[in-house]
């Protein structure tokens, strides 16, 4: 048997150490003949603790939520580690331009967070679909209200728009394709339009989806160029009653814009993402009849298999095979950069 | 070119038409070679239109909702007519048994409404799952709660228990397989292990059923043997938490019983179906926070879609294919008798 490989949960925090540290991440270590080394276990780290000082007893990093960031400063305090796994979606919290710059190779449970996003962007779909909450009662005391069933849609002559074509986006095209749908876009600046056909969907401009959608999902990365790409003009474009679903970055959209959009009924909207979270008990989104809210948790199910997924790319890994969730620098430049603002 | 084909649409009502009658409609009947007469098209039928004078000289009736009962004696007027489609789903409403004495062969639009009918439940599975009520927010004025995200389910770690195997099922069956739950437990009298084990679900009792399913959906014909089936008992074997879900028939459980189960919090329901329609406005239901309830409508899209269908049934007929949605004697037995009370 080889060497077990040893592996640092860089996170000062217990209660994310306790999301993540679980029967089945103990079982892949054994199966891989890992230790699995995590200095929270039993309680917050101090502030000051002093992360370079273990980092170069190890071969991989593991990252999640509120982990330093992973500079090439850092890094280069573990000349060992060349692979560091992040247990969460985005790596962009625990990454910079630096980290690009070192031979440490990045991965992350995005695949699995992604798939819970993907379920509630199916929800998302079906709630527009059907107007449910136009009628339907969903909490103590809303009555319901019959006879208007004629404003529900019929999937089969829907257009649905996918703005962005991330793991979310190819995972939500699995979730409709039995569904049958009328139509579905997919706006992409770095697929073809054979790769989109292949995934059952057809590319378009940002312009043909606003204009042709009849729900519009903005699961495109919030970088530079997508930023607060959604305004008075694109809202202005979307189709009389289309519904405006955001399950990925609130800062794609101008919220001032949304809000007048909405206001005025040109549009409805399913949001899971807000400028300042929780949303203010005050906020006029609560005044309109057209908007269903959820408190930011589309990608909330499945962090149980966060740490196993990523411990699987480890072993990939190390047996010199590829990982199924790299993260390139090329890669990163599609994605979301959490530092914009 | 054969003769044409004439074919009666008995129904009274001009709105049942206005629903039906449509240019795929006309367009079928023009590539088929089929003559419909309508007489309702432009305005109600008389209560005492004579039907029986009409039909001699037809090939085929349709039918829907509120035609009248195709019962031997009527059929003994058409003695051509070897063919009924019913533009709507359960045929109980224009048959009786002595209509399975005749010749006359019998399908219907169901294939189609219970595609409508697994979207719902469809939503109703990922509404279940996720406890999306709990903390939401669906309506004008309802604050979202945050922070409480650990109760939504994983589906791959969850128990779908689906009751009944018709053509919902079936279509549901369908809808769900790419979101790869943990486990679809059907319980039919009729079909074998195998041929559930086939359509990616496990053959179960219903006590299993009952006892093992975080959702529950009841999709079950509402015949006999399934009247108010599930009573107290039956509710108390529910795990603790779980999802009654029916978009079936509201017959098939007591409604006290739901009601009680419901009040002491032991299970969560989705409802479709009431005891009366339009629910009372004063229903103790309204005053639950573990229901959510849609006003009869998971069936309500693809209207548009029943008559092409049913007239596509008619064409395999006539060249002696044969129809996808024929309903026998024996197969009408599995299915809703809506007679019961």
């Amino acid at each position: 048997m080889n060497e077990p490989k040893k592996i640092l949960f860089v996170n000062a925090c217990k209660s994310r150490i306790d999301t993540f540290w679980n029967k089945e991440a103990e079982e892949k270590c054994r199966k891989y003949n890992f230790i699995m080394d995590i200095p929270a276990l039993n309680g917050d780290c101090p502030e000051d603790f002093n992360w370079a000082e273990l980092l170069p007893d190890y071969d991989a990093i593991v990252t999640t939520w509120s982990s330093p960031v992973c500079t090439k400063e850092f890094l280069a305090a573990a000349p060992k580690v060349k692979v560091l796994g992040h247990s969460a979606g985005s790596i962009a919290n625990v990454t910079d331009a630096t980290t690009f710059e070192t031979d440490v190779r990045l991965t992350t449970a995005n695949p699995i967070m992604s798939e819970a996003v993907a379920e509630w962007s199916l929800l998302a779909t079906l709630l527009a679909q059907r107007h449910s909450n136009q009628y339907a009662s969903f909490h103590k005391g809303h009555r319901m209200v019959w006879g208007v069933s004629d404003i529900i849609w019929d999937l089969r002559k829907l257009t649905v728009g996918l703005w962005g074509l991330g793991d979310t986006t190819k995972n939500l095209l699995k979730l409709l394709a039995p569904l049958r749908l009328g139509e579905i876009l997919v706006c992409s600046n770095h697929a073809s339009e054979e790769e989109i056909a292949a995934l059952g969907a057809k590319k378009a401009s940002l312009e043909e989806l606003l204009t042709r959608s009849d729900i519009f999902h903005c699961l495109v990365g919030a970088n530079k160029e997508n930023l607060r790409r959604i305004g008075a003009k694109e809202f202005a474009m979307m189709k009389e009653g289309s519904v405006f679903v955001n399950a990925g970055r609130s800062k794609l959209s101008c919220p001032d814009a949304l809000l007048e959009a909405l206001k005025s009924g040109h549009i409805r909207a399913i949001l899971d993402v807000f400028e300042s979270e929780p949303l203010e008990e005050d906020s006029p989104l609560y005044e309109l009849d057209n908007v269903i809210m959820t408190p930011h948790d589309a990608g909330y199910t499945g962090r149980d298999r966060f740490l196993p997924f990523v411990l699987d790319e480890f072993d990939r890994f190390f047996r010199g095979e590829p990982m199924l969730a790299e993260i390139t620098g090329a890669r990163q430049k599609t994605m979301t950069v959490e530092a914009l603002k």
